[in-house]
């Protein structure tokens, strides 16, 4: 039996909430609701639960995340939801080298003992000065920062084209050297992405009591990338849901949302069927909002915002081994390339270190390239680079696994909304205001840790949270 | 009768191909595949034809233009088509001056004598650089200009400022002037719109044999502003809706294609209705279109552009009049202001000159506070820039029209998907490519005036050639 096939059609037709979407956001939302004693269904448009999150089973049973996977401190709510689920978590980091890899050549380097390559040492004053500008933008409103309107007018590679000369990098370099790390954050590249909504995304690096930083975000030690989790991180979704149980319908797109007379009525593709309740909550990826019939129309703020959400262009590319080969040369797995299809690889291997998994992250512009090639001409693209880091070892796996998010039909794109310029000052306060009876969740909706599991999870319990309180202000007036 | 009544759902269920959207982009390829022999179906979402351009009838039978209206030099395939379909144009150019208002101040100036009000006359060196940087973008192919990586890296208020002192022209009021012409050109800013897509749109201001220029495109005079449409721009399409007769289908928004065995089927509301075709042609906004459920699916290439290309945001809003009052004054009615709600105000009186009509545009930055207002306060605060430009006999008006094309379901925003950053670069190339069956027609994939009526019209032109081709092909091979 697979996971799925324990939901069955059969959640209540009027409840106080329907939550659209069982990624983390709306099942975190929706278990919110009914601890707190609401009835809630939840319409998926998937045929399985969790978003973003993807499990892999591999033929020996081992999972593997084809999806987010990375857990870390100050993501308070991922790691209580974690906790509260009894599910474990491992560290990621083994003790290896790691491998920085430009014009050909392999540097090896300690990441115990330095955060970055020797190579890129000379790039640490774009990484310091980043950190001290986002220290001015708050990440519940950068639009209110002092300098919004200019960060907000202008791309990463424009900043960095003004202000190498001042800190003594190598302009072309600098930018090749955030666009390692742009590939799988926001899946885009320094020139289509806002300074503004870096900045914001570095103030959101942390959590109420702890500020915010870039190191965090891009460090697997006391980082983001410091623990993956036992059984994969859909695993977090899959738990959720089965305890909402009968209330999570698969395989329901919500085709139309209708708001009148303090009822909200959601319809799939059978119009006969539909659900209705007394709020709403939509949790799916902001671009993917406008494509639902609203009526009353969505209002043209609502609706623009996310039409300029678009998500980032991002592929997942896995090839198993018998074993993590690259161990033996001392290595952890992780590779970071100038060039190349391949930008990022990790050790994705499973807790038990078998089989031996290699991870590469296809992001911004390589993925655009490569997003035309024949199958074959892919997976031989991703797995040259897994030899140029790991040598021929690498060329022949076992299996290879490729999770392109961008031809998710639910998704159409990863992980996040990177926000090109001009976005966030005029457009993105609206983002989370309720509309009549419809709140919003969705990671790209989070203070902190926008993009992240995270912020998905932050984001539901802060939308459940708004409803909660609707529902009790017309308890209190029915009184 | 309404126009719209005399369409009737009983197109042939089966033709050799079926339009996507009865704008000027669809009827122009129906039109044109049915003169060449080629059985047609149009698909309308709308309860009406037009798509952006749209007739609004006066108490008095008086047509105006609610949607786009101006047509000039250069513009040969919108001015080709109003011939063979015999409709008048006139001219907009009434010979009153005009009127640049900053500070508070009018400032009256003779547009016969010059471009620019003398006040704005010290930026013409931005329109002069612009021009010459245009010069080296071809615009069927922008992103193969010499400096395509570096101006799709950065938006036009960057160049601004990092041009404004060689250029010898104050930055803030640089930025100021383009936006002006940003207001109702892209319904954007100058922060939200990328340098070489600016260049290139410059590129596309002429036709195959006199190169684009940007100060064609702001003229009324021998400019893109020089001729309105007798009978209003919708009469355009109305007249080819006409003509193809039971074909086109209106209020039915397509929600399915289904691509398989050389078939394309496309379903609207109704499951149980749906129409095949050998090709299909898709002419609606390009955001519009990843909306509609795509068998096999929208390749990640087609739906990632079309998602990164979002419609300005424009209002047009209109006061009616006695008479054109301001004439008395020896004004043309033509006013721009440097800020406030409405930046661009023109005469929009009928042919006759009764009654008298102002039009202002609302768009980019003063829409993003103006929506949010109620629709009293949105009305004043037009009525209020009219007063300041006019005087106090503008306060009254006998009726106020507001076209917000951001509320218009199957639009949702107005004039032109303005691309923002490193879009054109990574994304573009695609947009023109047909997808199997499907190929694309609509404004925004013209070479020449992109944006405009005239680029409808070729788009629809150009695609009905290759799917014409197509069914020519397939006719030799049969034989």
């Amino acid at each position: 039996m697979t996971a799925d096939a324990q939901y069955r059609n059969d959640a209540p037709a009027q409840v106080d909430v329907i939550v659209v979407g069982a990624g983390l956001a709306g099942l975190t939302a929706a278990a919110s609701l009914k601890k707190r004693g609401a009835s809630v269904t939840v319409l998926e448009a998937r045929d399985r639960v969790g978003g973003r999150t993807l499990n892999h089973v591999l033929p020996g049973g081992e999972v593997i995340d084809a999806g987010g996977e990375y857990v870390g401190p100050t993501q308070d709510y991922i790691l209580g939801l974690l906790k509260e689920l009894k599910i474990d978590t491992f560290l990621d980091y083994t003790g290896g080298e790691d491998l920085y890899i430009a014009g050909g050549t392999r540097h090896r380097w300690d990441p115990n003992k330095q955060l970055l390559p020797p190579q890129l040492k000379a790039y640490e004053p774009v990484i310091g000065e980043l950190q001290k500008l986002s220290e001015t933008v708050k990440p519940e409103e950068p639009w209110n920062a002092p300098e919004a309107q200019l960060w907000d007018s202008q791309t990463v590679q424009t900043w960095i084209l003004e202000n190498s000369a001042r800190l003594q990098v190598d302009a072309t370099g600098a930018i090749e050297f955030v666009e390692i790390f742009f590939n799988s954050a926001f899946a885009g590249r320094a020139m289509d992405v806002s300074l503004l909504f870096l900045l914001a995304q570095i103030a959101g690096f942390g959590n109420e009591s702890e500020k915010g930083t870039l190191v965090r975000a891009i460090s697997s030690k006391e980082g983001a990338q410091e623990r993956r989790i036992v059984g994969g991180s859909q695993l977090v979704s899959l738990k959720l849901a089965e305890a909402l149980g009968t209330s999570v319908v698969l395989s329901t797109p919500v085709r139309k949302i209708e708001q009148a007379d303090s009822v909200v009525t959601v319809t799939s593709d059978d119009p006969a069927t539909s659900w209705t309740a007394k709020h709403a909550i939509v949790a799916v990826p902001p671009p993917l909002a406008v494509e639902i019939e609203w009526q009353p129309l969505l209002p043209a703020a609502h609706d623009t915002v996310r039409r300029r959400m678009a998500l980032g262009t991002l592929a997942k590319c896995q090839a198993v081994y018998v074993s993590p080969f690259w161990e033996y040369e001392g290595l952890s797995g992780f590779a970071i390339k100038q060039s190349g299809t391949v930008k990022e690889m990790f050790d994705n291997s499973p807790p038990g270190k078998t089989p031996g998994v290699l991870n590469g992250f296809v992001g911004g512009h390589a993925w655009r390239a490569w997003q035309g090639l024949t199958d074959m001409e892919r997976r031989e693209a991703v797995l040259a680079d897994f030899v140029e880091a790991f040598g021929v070892a690498a060329a022949k796996p076992l299996d290879y696994i490729e999770q392109d998010w961008t031809r998710e039909r639910w998704t159409r794109g990863c992980p996040v909304s990177a926000l090109e310029p001009g976005v966030i000052t005029d457009f993105l306060p609206v983002l989370t205001q309720s509309f009549e009876l419809v709140h919003w969740a969705g990671t790209e909706t989070a203070v902190f840790w926008n993009g992240f599991m995270d912020g998905a999870v932050s984001s539901g319990a802060r939308a459940a949270e708004e409803v909660l309180k609707k529902l009790q202000d017309a308890r209190s007036r029915e009184r």
